[in-house]
């Protein structure tokens, strides 16, 4: 009602985002509205590119560009090491260490019964579908170091020690309740160096 | 290099956002990639739509879909009082007290000779010409109450006085050094009553 109805509906896109409340929508608006045409249609622009122009790898089910994604497609990764993380920013997290010189697989969550997020909700059977092709030694499970995240690795360990193939946890030199995306370069470092066997 | 070049580019755009920091911008590029392309589609058009169809009331500068913006073109509105604000946020602040009748003169900005802007740098010049077109009785500034906007308001009073037009500056029951915008209704009623001439 304060609002001319284009803006009133801008605010309203914008107050769905994540972290994004009713007052920073308003911020953000006006910002939008002072800015010449050109810049707010980039902008619009980028943003449609961005989600028309990636998918998922159909490998390792990172966000990516061209399909399979530059990881998977690397030959000097060691595809016999497959590194499982929740959802793409851990992954970029990882490579941020640039230790790690092994391919992903992104699970996209983690197991949560609270949340009604089951085995099924998650790409457990890519991942077995994978595994079953025979080249992979090494699983690093570095799902979050939270309840849903140690419950998921604790999954997928009971499920894929059967298999043969070596199973490692990264280690708790991770800070306990906390966002894997949010640790340092060096924690990170630390946390696969220590990783051990489940 | 970690992104997809198209995620890359979303991210900096993102990153020049008031308010938005590389974080947020890596939050809220993943979290447009998720959605739906037809959701993602309609932000981006609400972003440029309301770019494209506002545009600056040539009366009183609010932003506006049609000119002259509903408040300067209504007929219940008290067209011989102008309130002046710094901008169309502060409008908004003013509306939502529900206690305002007459009209309004967005300047889109403070004087502040700190950051280089000076008088001519705001529509002062606009202001006076809706002055001088004589219906105008009384003009109540209500800039921020801070150093910018308490001089700006010295400033125009000094201007408009000799013109032999009543000036009235909102009270303080205002938190001093704040953002008018940011105040709740009820300060702002009492401040619009307490107003006092200058």
């Amino acid at each position: 009602m304060y609002y001319p109805e284009p803006v009133g509906r801008l605010i309203g896109e914008l107050t769905k985002l994540p972290g994004i409340g009713p007052r920073s929508a308003q911020r953000l608006a006006f910002y939008i509205l002072e800015q010449p045409v050109t810049a707010i249609e980039q902008l619009a622009r980028s943003i449609v590119e961005a989600r028309q122009k990636t998918r998922y790898c159909s490998t390792c089910w990172n966000i990516t560009a061209a399909d399979p994604c530059p990881i998977c497609a690397s030959s000097y990764r060691d595809h016999s090491t497959v590194c499982v993380v929740q959802d793409p920013r851990d992954l970029i997290a990882m490579e941020k260490t640039r230790e790690y010189k092994g391919v992903y697989h992104v699970l996209g969550g983690a197991i949560s019964p609270m949340d009604g997020i089951g085995p099924d909700d998650i790409r457990l059977k890519e991942l077995l579908a994978r595994l079953q092709q025979g080249e992979i030694k090494e699983l690093i499970l570095a799902t979050d170091p939270n309840v849903e995240g140690e419950a998921t690795a604790m999954y997928i360990a009971k499920l894929v020690k059967p298999l043969g193939i070596k199973v490692t946890r990264i280690a708790h030199g991770l800070p306990v309740g906390g966002d894997l995306d949010y640790v340092d370069e060096v924690t990170l470092i630390k946390a696969l160096e220590g990783r051990r066997e489940m």
